[in-house]
């Protein structure tokens, strides 16, 4: 059947002697996993989780992170991992609207355990760090060793397996539902896509509570095993390829930019990955050129997806980026790429039908990886998963070879004294400055030009830039009418718990005026 | 969704440049094979089979059968692939039984339609050979061409897409019924297991209207191509591999036996090869270590299935032969591997228990890729199909480590004189011999040893044999005991549709015993 609890059962059968878990703490083959988890699983049962109950987990990635997730699988209980930035009173309302009976909480997260917004869960939390975080907590691979292993449940491939809240800045966040179908068929079709063998090492090291995660899953339906990383860092990551043998990971691009930034870059040996999977927004053809260069061999995809697709819809392909980058044709890279095999997609005008190839309008899809719907949420359930197609919100267009423009990446396009320009193209040019770290353009009114180009920069630790050096900087590498004359020199830039440079906000900030996409709900 | 039409639909957008077939007749894009489909798909219902309708097909592998099998996908209606070794009356059994509303026939098949039994069928008949059977018969390109494209149809998961008749010898066959879930699902599983990409080319090899045809499907959902072999010779395969470039391969063990023997072997480039797949049976040790030697560089799997498991339940992996040849512990070989992702398999004793590990019992499976059931047969379906599992009738064990031994293999080990001796072994010796075409050894009761081994040859053309002749050749290779001492030698051996030795012929010609394995129903 296609569920999570038979895929462990499989797994621990079939790939027993194989390793599941490569980790800086420990090493885990597939059978000694699945008995933790089936004792994580008798655990939580212990702690008052039964069968179609949920509990929270706040923690940095670490295998008992994903331990406590498939624990679930194994019960029948539901995981509800949070997004770790959140403030404790967010933490709390998402506790309690998913009506989860304990939280855990990982290494770091211990002052949560005394947060006022807290205190109703004082004696329904689990801690989940290596070490006790405080002297009277119960250690975890103590409570492991001590339970008695359950025996896996009869999950249903309807029954709901996982609740992710997706982020929100506006309104207060939904519950998506993902059932054991939804991941386990995502699991196929990403294993397909990305080309998951018995000998892969994946790396969970965007962050864990994210729908990206899941990712992870082919790696198990295949056999093979599951690295971490709990703080990403460039050295971080290439620290974690080269100690754990790392064949495949999924990062945000700034992830992969900050990693050729690197200083280091040379010294470590990643020769044993196969593939860089990057996902959450398209990345500049310059940086994927970089990255095919300084990461040789190495094989470059592109997804797209939805927390309430679990997760991923459309692939590029690393063939097409290799061409792209040899041809310069690299218009391609803007796309999202094209529907994995059983997602069906099409675009909708306003008032509900199809628009004809090239046009733009709302992206539906429907399979067997779409969410039944949000908890507790009748109407936005209603008006989102309608006539069996779930209505994204997002708006693009699908071209006549089948990838998909996802409009909203239109905003990353200025017009300015009637030129359109690429803000990722002048990035790119920004960060070929040594002394720039991170770097990102938006439009801003200009009573000349309509629109002029506004650059945000922070500089490397310790130095200092002018506007001036900028722009001579830039001179040479980009047209004159790309090169930005207004720019702000900061500390840091808002991001998404994705790492993905929040836009919006720095619109918001420096009076870029918001280009509102109407979305067809 | 998991349908075969949104898998056409996708695969025309996604993979429209990319070649769908490859044939000595015709090399078509997706897009344009899709449309051809399309075409193909009016032209039945022209011909007055409908949504939901049923027709028939006889003929030799072509691309022709595969456009026609995927127009049914396209129209909603469902084709049914006949056995072309059956004989009129069975033809018209399973039309009649199918409620088929017309009966395409391939090249070499034109004989069916002047045949008494096929006389109520004569207005019904449908040509799909390259140049008209018939001065009478309309060309089937013309139709195709002169066709106005359908659009696909609404398919649902849970429709029925195809209707495959299973063998049975003994009672008449049943119309085996597969969803388009099921083809999909299998489809997502073996494309895993057999590691399916955009750049390969499968060869149907094996006939079309066996369910092992189905594991061309992994190579429609990455948009990889297809190859067609009308008529099985060693030649003629590796010929087709050179030809068409062929990538991936099934075949029945003979087959691949009858490819080694071939003298021209060396003749062929067979560079493009990356993987053979067998089925239906294993392999002997001797002959994987023959094929890995001689088909150097390329991948050898095993897959067990059935047909109402659409057909793939599991696979015994390239890495896994490599290493029993490499250390010489081949017993693995002799399993049928281990299950696929998605697959839940258990062994069930008579009163429908779970027997442990390493009982032997019926093997019960259950998964996306099992059938509903069998065509107006609700006893049938009722007694094989309960609660939720389907009952195989195959007698088997699972070991400690869930590979999966067919139990019916056993029969291919004798008992003589108080010694084990495989068959397998024996006639692995026999093929050694220059002049022996074919060998295969049954056991046959004895007054002195209880049972004794008797050998059935097929000479090389143009060649005889004596007993001695064959004693002494084995004499020095096998143990004494081993060697057989009656022998019949024959023109040709009694074999399944997918070339398989009946031994159950041979024991019931030469007069051994037949060994009757209780199966649970």
């Amino acid at each position: 059947m296609l569920t999570m609890t038979s895929a462990l059962e499989r797994a621990a059968r079939v790939y027993g002697s194989r390793p599941a878990i490569i980790d800086s703490e420990a090493t885990y083959s597939w059978s000694e996993f699945v008995d933790r988890i089936a004792r994580a699983a008798a655990m939580l049962k212990n702690l008052g989780v039964g069968p179609g109950d949920t509990y929270g987990i706040v923690s940095p990635n670490t295998f008992r992170y994903y331990e406590m997730i498939h624990a679930g699988y194994w019960l029948g209980a539901i995981p509800v991992p949070i997004n770790m930035r959140l403030a404790p009173p967010e933490v709390e309302y998402i506790l309690e609207n998913a009506n989860c009976k304990i939280l855990a909480l990982g290494h770091g997260f211990e002052q949560l355990a005394r947060d006022p917004a807290l205190l109703p869960w004082s004696d329904k939390l689990l801690y989940i760090g290596k070490s006790p975080g405080e002297v009277s907590w119960p250690q975890y691979d103590q409570l492991i060793a001590d339970a008695t292993p359950l025996p896996p449940c009869n999950a249903g491939e309807e029954d709901d397996a996982l609740l992710l809240y997706t982020g929100g800045t506006t309104g207060r966040s939904k519950g998506v539902r993902l059932t054991h179908l939804n991941i386990v068929s995502n699991g196929l079709q990403v294993g397909l896509a990305m080309r998951a063998r018995v000998d892969d090492n994946y790396l969970h090291a965007a962050p864990m509570f994210h729908a990206a995660d899941l990712l992870g899953t082919c790696y198990t339906l295949t056999g093979g095993a599951h690295s971490f990383l709990p703080a990403f860092s460039g050295a971080n990551f290439l620290k974690a390829v080269q100690d754990y043998g790392v064949t495949k990971v999924m990062l945000a691009p700034t992830m992969i930019i900050m990693t050729l930034q690197e200083k280091g870059f040379d010294d470590y040996d990643f020769s044993s990955l196969r593939l860089l999977f990057y996902g959450s927004s398209p990345m500049d053809a310059e940086w994927t050129k970089r990255a095919m260069e300084k990461f040789t061999g190495v094989e470059i995809e592109q997804g797209y997806g939805l927390t309430e697709t679990s997760p991923i819809l459309t692939t590029l392909d690393p063939e097409e980026h290799r061409v792209a980058i040899e041809t310069g044709e690299t218009d391609i890279l803007r796309s999202a790429g094209r529907p994995l095999a059983g997602v069906d997609m099409k675009i909708l005008d306003e008032d509900g039908n199809e628009v004809p190839v090239n046009g733009t309008g709302e992206v539906v899809v429907r399979g067997p990886n779409v969410s039944k719907g949000y908890l507790n949420r009748p109407e936005e359930t209603a008006s989102a998963f309608r006539n069996g197609w779930f209505h994204t919100g997002d708006v693009g267009r699908l071209d006549e070879n089948g990838y998909l423009f996802v409009q909203d990446r239109k905003k990353d396009m200025i017009v300015t004294g009637g030129e359109n320009v690429y803000t990722t193209e002048v990035e790119a040019a920004l960060y070929q400055h040594p002394d720039v770290h991170e770097a990102a353009v938006v439009g801003v009114p200009d009573e000349k030009y309509g629109e002029a180009l506004f650059a945000v920069i922070v500089p490397a630790p310790g130095k200092t830039l002018t506007e001036q050096q900028i722009i001579d900087h830039c001179r040479g590498r980009i047209g004159n009418y790309k090169i930005p004359r207004k720019m702000a020199f900061v500390d840091a830039m808002p991001k998404s718990a994705m790492g993905k440079i929040l836009k919006t906000e720095l619109r918001k900030t420096y009076g870029g005026s918001e280009k509102i996409i109407a979305a067809a709900r």
